[in-house]
């Protein structure tokens, strides 16, 4: 299988190419800038050097369509919309990293992202990508899922699909590396702004909120508004959500922890852990794992969910190849089996 | 006015040094250790080098109550509640950095430190330090609050005395920087383990939380009990408490921060934020303040508040400091002046 | 003392003054910016809210002159040498800390600053500011010397004087903290790009070479051209400096220890270790402190000197607030007796 | 092939289990641990869960030959002497990436390590392991290098072979991450104290010393002493060596890159960079790679060579398993052509 990459100097876009690297079934035929264009990749990302002999070149979608079998658009938001068209128009299939293909309501990528939206025709066919819970698994054309939407939403699958909690009581408490933010400079990532810091941002209006919210209403179409917020910590890739909900009953810690299990029983990437055992972030970093960890707490009735993935991984790249594989038919751990770099 | 410290190798008696070396009206006239007496300070603790020229003695309660006026111990819990009943006996003023004086009820201390309590006959007479909220600030025996305790009790202090809160709706999700662990060794405070991490630890068993209990039953003895963890995150210093709460009526951004600048008014190491701003760990590092932001959601009905202190200072040696001022009647500012270390 | 600042809100503005606020006989009476002039502080570096009251004004030379004692330039270079003529005309005394005013001899600020130099007649009054090694103390206009030429400078002085080594073997390796940088967004000083990692910058081209060339010369006039590079290292603050220099006769390691003791006996600021001690950076974070360490290696007749200063205190505010003291004649060390942000 | 690893949770044992996972001609048939037998280690090692399936064993030679072709030892210095006879009498093939068998001049491992050597009969057979100069590449026991001495051999390795230098002016500025101080906790890996610090340790002691001395002698018996020294740096991962030497003739940048490349050209994992351009450390973390950028002063005459590599990739793990592919007759490259986790 042949792929094209556009975006390919940013974070996302290096991170498909170190997982397709090793991918037995897919071979990189061309990456694409949108601003780098005609640079030699060795020199604009000195890590692969030796390792990625392809030239960046502009986005030419005819090119792409001629030679590739399947395109990734890991760009900034606002760009894959202008080109998905004319991949859809030709059948060509397309997975999308950025948040243009995501929300399918009318005026609330507007709302969120504050640009106009793709026409909503072309979202139809999209497919949104979370691995675990895909709705229409052969589609050509994926909307995959933002780092903070796909650790929120794994985090409370199982309890809105076995009704266990009080709608109204979610709160979910994110927390992020800078990688999330892009490469794009900016004072709050500053190396000595960020560094030895922790700070809240975009308070109630992070982009990932209407996302998040599309997906629980799958589950439970009676859940209100969550209460979300996110901050940057002073690590490079990852991100460590906490989630706190009321339970409807009581439970048992074990008892939680087996709902979990059962839910992902078919689920390779997520990985529940034992019982009054908690992930550490630097457990999932380079990979596609989701790891979580689940309490109760009987004398607040209070329900803790922590939830670890990379989000350069299970929350971007990783999840993409993963896509990748169910849209090919291949095994879905399909060059993804690495082993987290650790320590 | 002269003082003995206890505990003057472990961070907080370092801390305590260096804002003492700057305070007018306060001359330290011995240093001791439990562990490292009879060692050379600047040898032990090179960065004091030229600058304190004490030796560390062992603790000998005779010679303290003979030459000084006043005695901090910074020392680890399970330590002070030996020496408190001498120096009360003694009727000389002690400020108690650890966990040892604080907890008034009977069997608290003991189920949540997991070790005999002082006998209660002792406490009568100490004062819990939460400087903005002192109950006895003439008494001549201070329990200084806990980090984590006096971060969550300011945030939470203006809405439980106003009522403006649903009580059963409290969640608080607190980061800690390393030195909050304290200069034991651990598997969980090695280099390699706690760098680019971040854990949640002591889920629902946190010694803080009886602690904060105990002081919110006193603003709203209603409130049950609260949901609270703690994160251990990637810098050295800092508290970052991120607390949730439903509100009981419909509000304004802008109300809340009048309600707490109103609240806080005269307590200037209480730095209200403007609306919209949240304040990040890094602009109090180094100095006894609080900075709080407070957010409201009026889709959700949930009151974000944002809290920072320094562990080492607000948390626990400027703290200490302002109630030392508090008990001998200087401004409580003095010595305490001082510019966050920023960046 | 009334003073002026230009250039408060870059990092070492900020320094400046958060070391005079608590200097006894300094006041701050003006703070300039040149970029965000008529902004309140207190939103441009919440750190300071409650602490300065002052407004960022547009630089205005005539009112400077006429409300204060004295001006300290904390500009990016460029800046004070469009300035430092109207102070010097007026009579007026001026501590630049950028490297505007160092570099005596023509041609030279030109070639490694990349942009016309000051007049030179400017110069002729005004004296280098390396503290323990001023020229003419009483001069009113003070070059406040770079960090990395502070640090390698306090190195090889008691070396150079004492005619101890060869001269043609001085290898200097620096490392750097970030804010060195200064506050500029650049893709090296982006967080996700200086986290977790190391650069030699500037091979062979540093701006602070001809610097350190010119204060050798002083000691030495037959040094040649020494070997000097700087890394950048992933903290906030802190220059690290390791040298190496072939002896030309044999040492004991008391013996160096010895030298470079007695050489700076009268110097509060420069802490010499023990024998077989060598300074870690953090023991001098947020102080004037210069740590050295010093090593003698009998098998290949090199001597380690390792040498430690905070960029911000001993490598531009606080020197230059030691250079302030010397020329009003305040004991050096007012202002200055603080201890380290440790840890 | 069928391998054993012997100190499997060690830092260097858990990378071998990494690279090992996807190389495709390798299986890991056992894993050993010295102090943490008979856990399961997804527990041990959350981050493995569900990759690794294996007990951790006590060791055990006579079922290590019994079931395997070959065993790594990872494990502390002063563990592989008391086994290897064993393997060596039963002429099994061992790759050792402790210290135990790198030195054969008698008395030196004694002097460096501070403990008794292994019989030096034993060594006789023994290789060491620098997989770009191996002697005897069909050795069946092998010497794996020490990661500073990997970074300081390669990148003095052209010059002495070409004769470009003076010998007595070898300068080696080594900077390491913390996971070299393995997983043993000491005050120095202590988080608070290593964060946001650099130190210099072991001042002319570095038991690296000796081994580097060995190899550069084989190129050079002339070389004297050289002069090494290493600090720790905050990261984790990664080697950063700063060599200088004085060059016995003028050089251009463009000579002295060639040079390199020429020495390198058939070394797929030496990447030798373009004149002006220096490596930095995160380029090669996560993998077999040893970056070198190298540039000349023609006014001092100094030439520096700056070397990067992962300490626990080309410094420890995949040294080891380039020389298991090297040994087994695989081409070298097998199972490491992974690109490096970055950002």
């Amino acid at each position: 299988m042949k792929v094209s990459i556009v975006g390919v100097t940013g974070y996302s876009g290096m991170e498909l190419v170190r997982y397709l690297k090793n991918h037995p079934f897919v071979e990189i035929v061309s990456i694409h800038g949108h601003t780098s264009a005609n640079e030699i990749i060795g020199e604009v990302l000195p890590h692969m050097k030796h390792l990625i002999s392809l030239p960046i070149e502009k986005i030419n979608s005819e090119k792409i369509i001629e030679t590739s079998d399947l395109v990734f658009f890991a760009t900034p938001s606002g760009i894959s919309k202008e080109y998905a068209p004319v991949f859809i128009e030709a059948d060509f299939p397309l997975i999308d990293l950025s948040g243009d293909l995501r929300l399918k309501e009318d005026g609330v990528y507007e709302k969120w992202y504050g640009k106009p939206a793709i026409d909503s025709k072309w979202l139809e066919e999209v497919d949104y990508g979370l691995a675990e819970y895909r709705v229409k698994p052969t589609a050509k054309w994926i909307a995959n899922p933002g780092c903070y939407a796909t650790a929120t939403e794994l985090s409370l699958a199982p309890l809105l699909l076995h009704q266990s909690i009080e709608l109204d009581s979610v709160i979910v408490d994110a927390k992020s590396g800078l990688s999330g933010a892009g490469k794009n400079l900016s004072p709050s990532t500053h190396y000595v702004q960020a560094h030895d810091n922790i700070t809240l941002y975009k308070m109630n209006t992070h982009q990932h909120i209407p996302e998040i919210m599309q997906q629980l209403k799958i589950w439970e179409p009676k859940i209100p508004l969550i209460q979300f917020s996110a901050s940057l910590i002073p690590v490079t890739r990852g991100i460590f959500v906490t989630t706190y909900v009321k339970a409807n009953k009581q439970f048992s810690d074990e008892e939680l922890v087996q709902l979990y299990m059962n839910c992902f029983a078919t689920n390779p990437f997520v990985r529940i852990q034992a019982p009054n055992v908690y992930p550490s972030l630097k457990q999932v970093i380079g990979t596609n794992y989701c790891d979580i960890g689940i309490a109760y707490n009987k004398e607040t009735n209070v329900i803790t969910i922590v939830t670890v993935i990379d989000n350069l991984g299970k929350g971007a790249a990783g999840q993409a190849i993963q896509n990748l594989n169910i849209y090919a038919g291949f095994d879905e751990q399909t060059g993804l089996t690495v082993l987290p770099v650790y320590p």
